[in-house]
């Protein structure tokens, strides 16, 4: 069976949370899986130099229009959450603790921390608001809130972070397709051929 | 008659090259016109914070390879001119000398300019290089050389750019639909959504 296609994205980012409607689809529609990998964006602006997208002037008042136009046009909903951004350290720690113990309960948790987010509308910041969304599904919230402070599950997002950027990863969403490099929603057609054709 | 759709983009733009090709073919479709709009990317980075996209760590790399795969994917012949980016200012103060003249010759100019860089891969940098385009295309060569130099001339590549600042233009290409703007050759499918369903 082919690669899963590697889906990186920041749990604090509207774009990722509308790439994550899509992916899924496109993968289902290719016989592919979909590998999730949060990551920090805010680690990587510190190489690239970049900001939180919204507190930019002209691309900040341009970035929310477009995020609100998109999600209508695909008729996701959505709400930003407040505040906004918010840190998604703890988020992104619970998601690979899950993800050691059941991929398939990490992809599930991944999912419910956006729609908590993006849907509800409210931050997923600390690691109260993180655990609480896990207890939502079932997971234990002692166990949660304990693993959140070991340092082997805190070592896993700094690995995962660096290998984002070993790879190039600089924004969110950004998806990686037998190799292939590609950043933002926009480009889920050309993700979609890729897969197709084998490049072009 | 519908309002023409706006294309802002900078001569030194791989990025507005490729709009180029797609935005007639686009407008044609639906029976609208295009008002070609070259504007100095480099002064409204002042405002954005941004620099020159290809020497940025991660997002240059990955750009160089983006621009090849998308000229590559529609057929668009691609050469990134030596050296790159390049001053656009005198290909923009031409452009709009032309236009003052008559309008069609300066989007055959804008076009020229165009093909000079990114096909043959030569900067139109200084102001030898902006006339001998114009020249090729029958326009008076000391003519034009003594219209870069006038005040009115250079006035109105200022004012160009006061415009794209106020409506909120920070990249390139940027296109606006009456009144509706939207960033990047990736939304090219929401632009003629838009012109189709006059929004959603």
């Amino acid at each position: 069976m082919a690669a899963p296609i590697e889906f990186w994205f920041d749990f604090s980012s509207p774009y990722g949370y509308i790439g994550s409607h899509r992916i899924d689809e496109i993968a289902t529609r290719h016989g592919r899986g979909v590998l999730w990998r949060p990551f920090l964006l805010g680690v990587l602006f510190q190489t690239t130099g970049q900001s939180p997208l919204l507190d930019q002037p002209l691309r900040g008042p341009y970035a929310r229009r477009d995020i609100l136009r998109t999600a209508r046009l695909h008729g996701i909903p959505f709400r930003l959450p407040e505040p906004f951004p918010f840190a998604s350290i703890a988020a992104g720690r619970l998601f690979y603790w899950l993800e050691g113990r059941d991929p398939k309960a990490a992809v599930a948790y991944a999912k419910a921390v956006y729609a908590r987010a993006f849907v509800e509308g409210a931050a997923v910041a600390g690691a109260e608001e993180a655990v609480e969304v896990a207890a939502r599904l079932g997971h234990d919230r002692a166990e949660a809130l304990a693993a959140l402070q070991r340092p082997e599950v805190k070592q896993r997002l700094k690995e995962i972070n660096d290998e984002a950027l070993r790879k190039g990863v600089f924004g969110s969403p950004f998806f990686i397709v037998d190799g292939e490099p590609f950043w933002g929603n926009d480009h889920l057609d050309q993700v979609e051929r890729w897969i197709e054709t084998g490049g072009w």
